[in-house]
């Protein structure tokens, strides 16, 4: 029998690692939630929406009986997924999942890892809130445990606004206050890590964002350290080894003059390695992709100076968007204030070009003020 | 509206401008004959089969009213491709495509540009047969005028069989006899137009034949002067020129000592062009897409060192195809003896591992002796 991957989740993260797997011979099943979107997906495999009632077994019926299951997003059934976990392999594994889906067990991980990260302080209660403004360096992040992505459910909490914050939020409810780092540079690291314990690594990335959510990327990240580059990968080698991580998984991380803080993990492929798709031998989805089938891995080496550009509820045309060294990328969803609809993909041989490039599309994408 | 290519054919070609043009945002739909294998091109786009009371009017509204019209095979039908330009943009033009159906159209046609070719004789008559027997060196090569292709339709006449050969043929059936070539290489250079004349061409290619079937392929072609490149890029440029091409054409040729003789055209993404998917900054799928979609053209810069191994009538799993620096890429079809089935795609840094690693697949998928 051919392989079929299930994917938990039809957005664009499930498209683009369906049109790298589709040429291998592999099959596609999409589950959504009812009233997903499932523009992003179709046509491109079996799209299954959950209801319920279903139990496990059924669901792996109408999946298809898929060879594997994996996840594109952030929020993910966990004990769904451990229910499936009878039936086929689920990579990345549910336990190694759940570690990354609240802040604060994430951030407690890593810390066990002898990972170097920001001052953080968990907050249940306004009189832990108090105590965390009162401690930490200012501005604070006030971050929801688990709900808060790109933004969203997030505080800025400055000397100004501290009482504000204060008596606003409701409690109970689950926090995590983290210290303001005075970063250089925000970059990530992207691995993979295959069945059989294989991981590579792809150059970092520096990431640049605009309220909360990622705009554009530079990659490979200029300016880090040799010495950086390699104790930053021996932070992803642990953090993967420790949960038996299979497939793609993303490290952002604060540069903070000599020192490299991992701000946060994204157990699946990710945004700031869309630049991978051009510029790099093998795409983080096509190493996904291989990653859960139990194939050998492709190589992550770059080519040449990527950049890349999100486009967040604007779009560009191809006339727009393509040139010589531009590639356009889209989702095919509707548009929305914000939402993530396409990318471009810059590469060139030096940087001054594929910055310039960026540049330019941003201003043609938001105008002067994005 | 968004953009949609109709594309006349649904084979592996039509699908990897399919898998390449779907993230730009564009649709596809596919005009097939009755009976004609669609798995290459199953929900990619609709599929449409052409019945023959068809009005060229009632056949562009269930296309989905494309924005341009191209094709991927080499029989077209001309005519109803002349039609189908009153209603939209056909990009290769009927005009010039039709010079490439004919191999005697073809030769003549190159040969009022200028262009180096090896010796060749019409042949419609046995006395025809007889003369160009007679007259240009041996092996010689008699290829149907218009169905030959791969190897098929073709005869080798020497010394030893041409009295055969000369009493097995039926005439009237039309003919070329081309005199045997003492090449010591056959390359392809690989071009895309625009619709506003800009050309850009790929780095050569090498390409080897097995039984008259491109079996390997090695990107950028080795030992070629910069001058016989040069000479080759300037007849490629004549041609697309002359004919006002628009779209991804290649030009197939032998290196026999200095000269550069051109063997033939095919005016269309071309197999020996599958490097490009991963060792060039833009695939020629997608090169072509951006052409007759009136997009700017992508680079055509190599990446490294690229070979490519067609699986003919039999294929690889993904297991034994892929690894850090190959990549497979199969075309959904059922098997059948010589059939094109998929390819593997290699890239390295050096000639030594393109060329051991496709010998190494190459045994794999075909054992000892091909």
């Amino acid at each position: 029998m051919s392989q079929r991957i299930a994917i938990i989740g039809g957005g664009q993260l499930a498209r683009m690692m369906a049109l790298d797997g589709i040429p291998m011979g592999i099959s596609f099943s999409f589950l959504v939630e009812h009233g997903e979107d499932t523009r992003c997906v179709n046509n491109l495999g079996d799209i299954v929406t959950r209801s319920a009632d279903q139990s496990s077994q059924a669901l792996y019926e109408a999946l298809g009986q898929p060879t594997v299951i994996t996840v594109e997003k952030e929020h993910v059934d966990i004990p769904l997924l451990r229910e499936l976990q009878s039936l086929c392999p689920v990579y990345p594994n549910p336990d190694g999942l759940e570690k990354f889906k609240n802040r604060l067990s994430e951030k407690r991980f890593l810390q066990s890892l002898e990972i170097p990260l920001a001052a953080f302080q968990e907050v249940t209660s306004r009189e832990e809130l108090e105590q965390a403004i009162n401690t930490l360096a200012k501005p604070i992040f006030l971050k929801s445990q688990e709900q808060g992505y790109d933004g969203y459910n997030q505080y800025k909490i400055t000397d100004d606004n501290a009482a504000d914050v204060l008596s606003s939020i409701e409690f109970p409810s689950q926090w995590v206050a983290e210290s303001f780092v005075d970063f250089q540079r925000e970059v990530s690291f992207i691995a993979v890590r295959s069945t059989s314990n294989k991981v590579r690594i792809y150059p970092a990335v520096e990431n640049y964002h605009h309220n909360g959510t990622l705009l554009t990327s530079l990659a490979p990240a200029p300016e880090l350290s040799d010495d950086q580059i390699e104790r930053a990968k021996s932070y992803l080698k642990k953090i993967v080894k420790a949960v038996d991580y299979v497939g793609v998984i993303c490290m952002e991380c604060f540069v903070c003059g000599d020192d490299i803080l991992v701000n946060e993990i994204a157990p699946r492929v990710h945004n700031s390695g869309h630049w991978t798709s051009k510029g790099a031998l093998t795409s983080q989805f096509e190493n996904h992709v291989r990653a859960v089938s139990d194939l050998p891995l492709g190589s992550t080496e770059a080519l040449g100076i990527s950049g890349m550009l999100n486009l967040l509820g604007v779009t560009l045309s191809a006339e727009q968007a393509c040139d010589a060294h531009s590639f356009l990328t889209l989702y095919g969803k509707t548009t929305r204030p914000r939402r993530k609809l396409g990318h471009v993909t810059v590469n060139y041989n030096n940087y001054d070009d594929a910055i310039t490039r960026v540049k330019t599309l941003e201003e043609l994408a938001y105008g002067k003020d994005v």
